[in-house]
């Protein structure tokens, strides 16, 4: 288009950036979608589509930047988990109610992250697999290995663990579309999310711990 | 097009229907994708493009025809496993394995679920949820409960549990793409496949089976 759609808003309120994100997820969330239309955005956030172009460039760069936000919520909420002096029954018990949540909020992470591996450039996707998958796969590491050497796990695989784990957290909620058709029943609910939540904790505490 | 492609294709080789369908799910499952490109598809099965719009009207028909083929396998292979007469966790346990099979033969089976559920009218989606949900709903009532009731199993919610189960096991093959940028891994291999099985299998009868 013309040169000035480009150009800085000069009058974007303050927050905008976070605004259009935080419209973006919960457009992806509601629809049980991994997509936006920027008409769509617009009208949502009460912000001109121009401040897409001027903070993402595009938006693919819009989707970029909100994994970026989700991700790095998760590994730094993890990092801070394993920085506290908790057993690692405690510690483990924590964070699988934290998983459940995190795909409660963001149904649409997983999807995003495939979509943006398989769409990106080599180097884009290893910045992806660097930034973020990899400290996963050393906390996991840690969260699992602590516990077995101290005899309270089982000598599961961490990495295995890890697919255990987010997959039966993830499905829940991505299956909402098919959950709604069969069952009449929408899993976005914070009901459904405490049972989901319960239900996962005590049975991978179950499947990791060893008979006393 | 002209009315002569609609037509019958008198020369279809026997079998040509259930090529057709081979052939999309081998490249569907190789590409970690949920769609299929007709020219490939005939490229791959060395049979005419026309033989689809013959046997499944269009593209759509046809996905819709592959998920058909493959959720009738687990149906009937569940329904089977009902049919014998095993104890509750002889019987899950061999499920658990069969369902990691099961996405390892064709990882992209529930993504095609989905996409087939939002694409479709309402009473398509009711016809699959009739068709192949509601009866794998029934049987994990029966496989469960029936553990539950003769003091196996500790009491796990039986639909719950079904996203358990198999978001664990599908994350791991879907995940592909992921693994293979991380850890230069193609977790399509018959070895990794056998590692994971006994993962599951391992951690999620721990998870159910109460202590002993």
């Amino acid at each position: 288009m013309s040169k000035a759609t480009q150009r800085v808003e000069p009058d974007a309120p303050p927050g905008a950036r976070e605004q259009l994100l935080a419209t973006a997820s919960a457009i992806m969330r509601e629809g049980d979608i991994v997509d936006i239309s920027l008409s769509e955005l617009s009208l949502r956030s009460g912000l001109n589509s121009a401040l897409v172009k001027y903070y993402f460039g595009n938006k693919a760069g819009l989707l970029r930047a909100l994994l970026d936000r989700d991700m790095k919520g998760i590994v730094d909420s993890v990092d801070g988990l394993l920085a506290k002096d908790w057993d690692p029954e405690t510690r483990l018990r924590h964070h699988i109610g934290k998983v459940v949540d995190t795909f409660y909020a963001t149904p649409y992470l997983n999807r995003l992250l495939m979509r943006l591996v398989r769409e990106s450039d080599d180097e884009e996707a290893q910045r992806i697999a660097d930034s973020y998958l990899a400290p996963l796969h050393r906390a996991y590491d840690k969260l699992i290995r602590d516990g077995v050497k101290q005899g309270l796990f089982r000598d599961v695989d961490p990495q295995l663990f890890y697919f255990t784990l987010t997959g039966a957290a993830d499905r829940f909620f991505s299956a909402r579309l098919v959950l709604k058709h069969c069952f009449d029943t929408d899993t976005l609910t914070e009901e459904l999310r405490d049972a989901y939540r319960a239900h996962c904790t005590d049975f991978i505490m179950a499947g990791i711990l060893k008979s006393r």
